[in-house]
């Protein structure tokens, strides 16, 4: 089996590395975005060549489609206008609803399957690939009534060769989570670090005291404009509904410490403490 | 040399297991503040023997308080006003400018080194304390001129002994740069887990869903209410303008995003993305 994968950045590249290393399938093949990174993913040894879109349609078995959300549609739309009826296409981006209802009419639309694997790093780019990046992580297929079954099975071999854990969602419940769970941390980090950035004009006492939280929490707010801002676009309904939640908290929280409410400060707290109740 | 550790919980406990691996001391006398964690202490080999605050003051040439910041500034005053005059105290409490304010004029003010190491876990209790929690992070000293060098010299040692680096501050300017960074990261990280605990009603979707930033972003959540309530109590003024600076950019962010101002969302990130310039 021949394996294409469109955009070799962080995720297309991890998945190259973990495929290579459990032989699923005898050539992984690039397509990538710029020239440069065409050249690191070859360099890395991340793909065994780069191909153009029409060669990656003429030879592959499996194409996996890394690219930012944004660009998603009309890269699927090009791909599944094109397919011979033995091939299979997966997507791996943050958002599912919209994608799947721009192709849910489609001729092909059975030769796809929709999913999520939930790993990353605030590192993007080829070089920033490393082996085991999905290692007993979460994996969400959409909607997989959908597919083909044959398709879907494919699907469940590569993600267990990633070493995931698959789970099956609704597209549209899998976004709800999405925003509620893992979008709201990557916002509240990016808040974090604007802010501390622009009060704490002292980088020296930001190194510093770093080490009481502010590395772990801020992490996040690393990674890359060009992922985030389309996902956030594409799933701003539950965004902002979630946004909303918690700003007014952040509000009521500095209300208790403004007007020194000190048990029921500790109350709001004891209710975060919650959260060990689900993550040990 | 005899030291004892007055709270010990996680800082009091790791700071035990350091101290006794280097052989600084020949003894170290606990005095906890429950049964319970006396019997925990013990039972750990944290400390050698419980002892009450009229021993401590008897046997101790240095005496290390760790407990909350609420009660800090009686404990320190209990301390100070029946110390012998070879003995030294420091406290490891996260708020320097209230606690020196508060004895300033105290006769054995020089006996006393304000100290803030800046390590911990978002655990508490003796059973959490654990070996090297302090090595390689900062420790913070504030004032210094206020007090004896012998006195410094020997709080200079302590840390040196725990493997930390050091740093000088002046108190207030210490509290600033505390609110500034650290605290608003807890504080970030307890509404992310309160608001997330209201929207998310799938717990199994939460677990799920965690490896994707929100474990590691909501982490500090899992801190002691007692601890923190008043941490952010004493800081109060400089935690209200860093949390009104966070409100305003996450408003901000909000309506980039309902607003579909996708180029202003991208520079908010890359700005934001500037902390990689500091911690990298």
């Amino acid at each position: 089996m021949k394996v294409a994968i469109v955009g070799i950045g962080l995720i297309g590249g991890s998945t190259a590395i973990d495929l290579r290393a459990a032989k699923f399938c005898t050539e992984i093949l690039g397509v990538g975005r710029s020239q440069q990174s065409n050249e690191t993913a070859l360099k890395l040894g991340l793909v065994d060549k780069i191909v153009t879109k029409e060669e990656a349609l003429q030879q592959a078995d499996l194409i996996i489609l890394t690219v930012p959300v944004n660009i998603l549609i009309d890269e699927l739309k090009y791909y599944l206008d094109n397919m011979q009826s033995h091939q299979v296409i997966t997507d791996m981006g943050s958002t599912k609803g919209i994608i799947i209802d721009a192709i849910q009419n489609h001729p092909n639309r059975k030769q796809y399957v929709a999913s999520h694997p939930m790993a990353g790093t605030e590192n993007s780019g080829p070089a920033a690939a490393i082996p085991h990046l999905f290692k007993d992580k979460v994996c969400i297929i959409c909607d997989k009534e959908k597919s083909d079954e044959r398709a879907v099975a494919l699907i469940e071999q590569l993600y267990q060769t990633l070493n995931m854990r698959i789970k099956y969602m609704d597209a549209h419940q899998h976004d709800m989570h999405a925003a509620y769970i893992s979008h709201i941390s990557h916002i509240s980090s990016f808040v974090l670090a604007a802010t501390v950035l622009e009060k704490e004009k002292d980088e020296e006492a930001i190194l510093e005291m770093a080490g009481g939280g502010f590395e772990s929490t801020v992490r996040l707010a690393k990674s890359s404009p060009d992922m985030w801002a389309p996902i956030f676009q594409q799933n701003k309904l539950y965004l902002l509904e979630v946004m909303d939640t918690y700003i007014e908290k952040m509000y009521h929280f500095r209300n208790l410490i403004n007007k020194n409410k000190n048990e029921e400060l500790k109350q709001f707290m004891q209710s975060a403490n919650e959260i060990r109740k689900i993550l040990k």
